[in-house]
């Protein structure tokens, strides 16, 4: 399984990653999620991923390649727009999946995958959008901002109930080190260490682009932290009135 | 979908069970999952049922009907313990599941049910039971006290967190007004209202038996209560320290 996660803040966005892999249980590693290529001072794009290894790294590397010159005119550096790029990673996506014979309209076929796009080209708004195996795709609105891809049940709660895209940079990271803790509390095929990227709106490039294992001291202090949060949080609250003892 | 969860408290039972049934978004039902038969003094049991309901209600039905004297040998009422009542519940499922020629080793079949058992027979201790689709079960635990069956997920963390087995009656409905809230507010398949029975140690029969719904004010004011707390107790928390704004 696997965690993704992205935020659009009116300050920018805020995405994380776990870097968990799994053949079964007994076949676990440790593989980025997290990608980002860079123009500085022109655009800024990045993708997360979720289902199939193979799949995932192939589009990645058809991407990678494609800006580096191997084939311009699908190249995300290239495109006129972030729509435009979400189009080219949804036909990269749709094809590499097609390639293994075993695409499927219900998205479940064992070669399948689903990313989150973000990113922003100069003198353009930030953008994030969420990429189906079938290569269509959905972007992020002010109802709905954040996107999340994996075992996206467990740490979703807390996401609905406090992020605010007027919160700072670091109430986001910390919003997310909660979403992630009750995630991996859970499910053992998500794991550390988390990949990091903060992107400041207007930047260009990444503002900070970071890996989390668990000595860091800030995920350690609110991980443990947390729990201790919720249970007075949880006495502090009105009885159910339901039953003297 | 469905949502119900099965707390063994030092004090006794707690178990709650949405009510909303779907075929597709636009057939939505209301329909109970809880269930319960007791012989005051000798013994109470009580059913939660998740899953395919024409399956569920016919095994309840075939409960019910054994109990009442049409299948003596077969009655949860006349087992000797509570692990032969569960290894007849669960023979009931497989062969209701079975009648449909869908039975499948991964219990995924569009006939299948998963079931919790909780209940005591008198001079036993209580018991809580969660019963596959195959007919074979699993008794929880000191270190696990608890079974969820439906959707589960979003509902957990607060679980793992906060419940403590040495936790008032009081207590252990709040934690399932916050579980259920959370859960409630993003699948819409778990719906209102909810079905709450409250099993004393030894009482032998429910100490209560009733049905909650979005007017009841002790729900209310938690679920309510619970966002505010959820968002003071983050913002209490030490900030992530990763980026100044």
């Amino acid at each position: 399984m696997t965690y993704c996660v992205g935020l659009k803040l009116d300050a920018g966005l805020v995405l994380m990653a776990d870097t968990r892999t799994n053949a079964g249980v007994d076949n676990v590693s440790v593989f980025p999620k997290l990608f980002d290529w860079s123009a500085p001072g022109e655009r800024f794009l990045s993708i997360m991923t979720a289902g199939n290894l193979a799949t995932t790294q192939a589009v990645v590397s058809l991407i990678g390649e494609a800006a580096a010159g191997a084939d311009a005119a699908r190249s995300v550096m290239a495109a006129p727009t972030m729509f435009q790029a979400a189009r080219l990673v949804g036909e990269l996506l749709r094809e590499e999946i097609g390639r293994q014979g075993q695409v499927s309209a219900a998205g479940d076929a064992p070669f399948s995958s689903t990313l989150i796009l973000a990113g922003q080209i100069v003198g353009q708004e930030p953008a994030l959008f969420l990429i189906y195996p079938e290569g269509n795709f959905i972007e992020c609105c002010a109802e709905t901002p954040f996107f999340q891809i994996g075992e996206t049940k467990y740490g979703r709660p807390i996401i609905t109930r406090v992020f605010d895209p007027a919160m700072s940079f670091d109430d986001a990271v910390k919003l997310l080190f909660v979403s992630f803790d009750s995630t991996m509390k859970t499910n053992l095929s998500v794991g550390m260490p988390l990949d990091l990227l903060v992107y400041r709106r207007n930047g260009l490039e990444p503002a900070l682009r970071t890996r989390i294992d668990d000595a860091h001291e800030g995920y350690a202090a609110i991980a443990s932290g947390w729990g201790d949060a919720i249970r007075t949080a949880f006495h502090a609250l009105p009885q159910a009135g339901m039953l003297p003892d």
